[in-house]
Parts: structure tokens; sequence; C-alpha cells
């Protein structure tokens, strides 16, 4: 999408053609950095350091991270060391599993001299099909925003988001975002509440610099008021991404989406989640399957931000001696979800209702 | 409570016995600092910045305030006057109106020159009945704690709780941790679950700080998290306190309380609130009609917290052009809270629960 005049994906192909390049996620909103990846291991540490995050734009990343690989050895053991590294990134994206276990069938039939190529056009592949994905998320989940549009009558649609569910966490356009986007490119006037997303801010930061980027009216709010909007009629209609759906609709995200999804529900407001299907994981019955990352406790004690001259500086908010827990999702039970936008259209949260945009995987869930 | 090897009170006469002192919560957790309050305007400052926060301490707070103030000048001008500079400083605070109110009325009737000393007791006495009102709330409290104890078979006792409602936001005990405190001291294993409480943090520096003071396990989590916890088994018991209770149980307290009340409900874990009774407002029928603070955006776009060089400093958390909106409070309603926890016991969040225990109020909210 827009930054400044100028259109951008989240990872390219630089103009040699083999490095890959990324917008460096850590250092956003404050400042607008290209990191290069060289090899695997940049690929594997962009990851792991959370330079690149939201589970899309982690899968491409993975490709690229193989296709790195290939380049300083190309037989199937460095194919499987590639994958093997890139597998323990991410405990809980459903997607770089996804993209893994794609790079690893597609290219464990090639011939080795022909191995590094396809990885590269593999992960090209990945990056335009996210690209059509979320494009085709954006039409459909503007279907949405045109019933509310009516009736508003003139007035903006209030849309709710946790995390950065946007093209910053896919290859381009978004999943959550990419109906925002759609509906602000048709006309049809949109402010967005922006959840700041303790503890990494994803909200605060990326989702707020995204939509400023684009021109899209928005103000950033602490996680705990979205039931106070809710409550005032401020909110028309919550849309979050999801790191993983289990096959009967239950949605693991963001820690703190399943309290806005209780929120919305004892308001009657509409809590929409948007998802390219590689998220779905057919394998898994229901959301209490799902592990849970616990990450570094010193999110929550620590946080970074620009301090007055400038500089980027991490100051620590709890007492010295604190302990804390990190808890990085939480499980939306699908009972509380309006609908699940994917890119083949709207669907109910259900097994029925997943199955019926998507029927070959009825044997795989079944 | 303790602060290593001493007893303090959150506010108390100096020396000199007309000056008085508090504990500058502005700076805690990083630095223990007492701050000398000469004046009115310093009493009106010190609430207005928060350098002392908590419904029962701005209102003992303001007591004294109009102590001060008397020193001054202590004909009835000058008690009007301090009454209205001291009630501008917080829009949400009932215990404020009620201290004023009861100042004004009880020195109204006193001749100009016992003005002054009068003051300075009835703001004595009214610290006092606060402790007594704290620590007969913690009594009350702990009789929910021996009997969810009983089910525990010895494990410690898993409660969350939001924001700060400790001794800190009270003249001794806290409201919501008065219970805790209570329970800790009788030998049983407590866990305290701190949120922390965005976007000032009180949960992460006030309750964090009170509770290792004391000696009580606790780990920090972000606001989000505690309807993962919830979900997972891992809370017994959800108390917080408040800032107004509306005759009907409608409970308004720091921002996000009602969303940790719908994962409560959703999770059949008990949801209660402690309170003193000046906290109820016998002339709101319902919480929709008690007016929510919205504060400085400032406080969502930029936090405080020490770097690495162990001094405090501000960063700024979102991109420079980023709005932001801070409401500061939300209503949880009364059917979402499983029991109010007074000075006079515990009862259901409804009228008839409420007059139940303050029979004498029946009159003013019929």
């Amino acid at each position: 999408m827009r930054v400044g005049d100028r259109h951008y994906r989240s990872i390219w192909l630089a103009d040699d053609g083999e490095t890959v390049e990324i917008i460096d996620q850590t250092l956003l909103p404050h400042e607008f950095r290209i990191a290069r990846l060289d090899s695997l291991e940049d690929a594997a540490v962009a990851i792991e350091s959370m330079q690149v995050r939201g589970a899309p734009l982690i899968g491409a990343t993975a490709a690229y991270g193989v296709a790195l690989a290939m380049r300083e050895g190309s037989d199937t053991g460095a194919l499987e060391r590639a994958v093997e590294r890139l597998a323990r990134t991410r405990p809980t994206a459903v997607n770089l599993l996804w993209a893994l276990r794609r790079c690893r069938e597609i290219l464990s039939e090639v011939g080795d001299a022909e191995r590094r190529d396809r990885a590269y056009a593999l992960a090209g592949e990945i990056c335009d099909e996210d690209v059509a994905i979320n494009e085709s998320i954006g039409i459909h989940g503007l279907a949405v925003f045109e019933s509310i549009a009516a009736e508003r009558a003139g007035e903006p649609i209030r849309v709710l988001t946790h995390c950065n569910a946007g093209w910053l966490a896919t290859v381009d356009w978004g999943t959550a975002l990419a109906p925002i986007y759609k509906a602000f490119d048709r006309g049809i006037p949109v402010h967005v509440w922006v959840d700041e997303t303790r503890p990494r801010n994803q909200g605060a930061s990326l989702t707020s610099w995204e939509l400023a980027s684009h021109g899209v009216s928005h103000d950033v709010i602490v996680d705990n008021a979205g039931g106070h909007l809710m409550r005032e009629g401020l909110v028309d209609l919550v849309i979050t991404g999801t790191d993983r759906v289990a096959a009967n609709g239950d949605v693991c995200n963001k820690i703190g989406t399943y309290l806005k999804a209780l929120a919305a529900v004892d308001n009657r407001i509409p809590f929409h989640v948007a998802l390219p299907s590689p998220t779905i994981d057919w394998s898994i019955s229901a959301g209490d399957e799902i592990p849970i990352e616990e990450r570094s406790a010193e999110e929550v004690t620590h946080i970074w931000g620009l301090d007055d001259e400038g500089r980027r500086r991490r100051v620590r908010l709890t007492p010295s001696a604190a302990s804390a827990r990190n808890y990085g999702f939480d499980v939306t039970p699908a009972r509380l979800v309006t609908g699940l936008i994917t890119e083949r259209g709207v669907c109910e949260a259900t097994s029925e209702g997943l199955r019926s945009l998507f029927p070959s995987e009825k044997g795989r869930a079944g």
C-alpha cells in the first residue's frame, strides 16, 4: 500500500534478483528503514526478532528463507536443514508451517541444480498468491461495510481493530484492514478505533502508521477502552485478523481479542475475523488444542519508544523486582464470532460454514 | 501498610501538626519520595496531577486541602472558595464531593476562630474512618477467600485485580487489596495477577510495588491477558475497586474493568467489587448516568518509565501524527457483578442488596 507517494509490499526481491528486502518493522512507526536478508540465518532472525511479523508475511519470509538457503547449497540435506531451522522460529503461526511444507514438497521433487531457481520462483508465487487472496478478502469484506453504510446515512462507519492485521502483516493489503482500505478507496467514510495492543503495541505503532500513510481517519486507544466505546454506541463493527482458525471456527489471535469479542456480543455489534485460507488449521478440531506461545516477560516490564531527543529508547514500567507473565495469544470461541471473511466469501464461524467455502477440505477435517 | 520495616499511611500530618505529607505516587514504583502540602493550592494540584489518586485518598486529601486553606483565612468566604477550588480537581470521584460536602456542612456551623482547628480535626476523622472502613472490607472479603481456600486444598488462590485499589488508593489497607492483605496475613496462600492498567499503568507500578513491599506473590500481566488466564482455569476470583457505584449496583471503575467482568461471567468465575460506602452514589439510579472523564491523549501516545541509566523518562509510542482518545472509566453493569464487598458485609449488586446493608439510604434512593 502507500508510503508517501510510492507503493510498497512488505517483502520483495532486491534489484540483484537474489537478495531479499523487507521493512524493518521493529523500527516503525518512528523510522522507515529497509533491511536486507542475505542468508537463511538472516531470514530466520528476521522472523524471530519480529522485523517481520503477521502470519502471512512470516510464511512468505520463510519461503524466501528457503530460497536464500539454496544459494549456499541446494542438496536435499540443505533443504531439510533450512526447513527445520525456519520451523523453529515461531511456534504459533500455522502459515509458517504451511509455507515450509509447500517448499519441502515441491523442492524435494526438483533436481539439485534447479532447486535454487525453483525456490525463488516458489517464494514469488507465495507472495503473489497472498496479495491476490488479501485483495479478495477486501472485496468480500467490502460488502459488510456497504451493508452498514446504508444504516449510517453518510456518517463514518466506526470500526474497532486489534493488533496489526494490515498490509505490514501480509505481503500487501492486509487481512482485517483490507476491507477498510477497499471501503476507503470506494469513498465510504470510515473511522478506525486502533487498539494499541500491549505488550508489543503493534496497533499503536503499525496499524496507526499504516492508516496514516494511506490517509484513513483513526484514533489510537488503550486495549481497555473498547468495551466502553461499544457500550456508548461508538462502534459499528469489529474486525480482527487471526493467527490460526480451528476447523470448528474457533479463532486464535493476539492476546486480548477474546475480550473484545465478548464486548461485541454483549452489545450486539458484529465481530468479524478476516483470514486467508492457509490460516485455517483443518487438523485442529477446536481452539483449545492450539498451543499458546509464552513470550519474554521483558515485553511486559519494558517498552520501546521515542524519547524527547528523537532517540529510540527502552524504559522499564514495573518495579525492578516485579515478575511478569506474557501470553502471546488467546482463543475466541466460534460462538462469539459473527462471520469469517475469507478470500472465497464470508461464512459463519462453524464447521459447516467453513466447509461450505472449502468443500475439498471436508475429508481432512472429518 | 509496610514499606520496608516501617508502617505508612498514604497521607498524614507532619510533625509540625499543620503541614500535610503524602507519598508522591507519580514517582512510584521507581522512587519513594514524600511530598509536603503547604496550601490549598498544593492539595488541589496534588489531586489534579495524581500525586494522590484513588477515590478515598482523593476525599481525604480534599479534607486536608480545606484545613490548609483555613490557615490562610478561615471566614466562610474562604471556606466556600476552598470547597469550590477542590471540587473542580477531578470530575468522576464521588468521594471528593462527599468529603467536601461534609467539610462545608460541619465547618459552616463553626465560628471563624475555631474553624481552622475543627477543619484539621475533621480531616483526621475522615482519614481514621477510612482506615476503619477498609479494614472492615478486608475482614468481610476474607470470608470470600476462606470459602475458596477450602476448594483449593492448600494451593494458592489466584486473584486477578485491575488498576490500584490498594492502600495507596486509600488512607490505609485499600479496598480491593484489603481482603488480599487480610488473607495473606492469616497465612492463606495467594497469588495475584496484576493488570498493568493502561494508560497510566497503576497496576504495573503501584499495585505491584505495594504487593512486593508487603511480600505478596504476584505477576504483572498486560490488560489483554486476563481473558486467556480465565479460559485456562488460572483465575479463582476477580476483585476490583470502584470510583462510583450507582444505587442499582452498576459499577464505574477504571477503564477495562467491564471487559474483565464479561470474561469472568463467561468463565463462571466470581467477580467482586470492594467499596467503602461513601463510594455509593444513592442519587444515581443506574451507571449510564455517571459522566465518564476523558483525559489527555498524551497518556495514550506517551508513557513514563525508567531508562537504562535509571532516569525517569517519557517516550512516545505512536507515530508523531497519530491522534488518540483517552476515556478514564467504564461502567460494569450490575448483572455481571457477583458481589459487592462493603464495610458492612457482602451483598448482591442490586438495589435490594445495597439497601439490605444500608437501610437508612432507602428514602434517598427511592
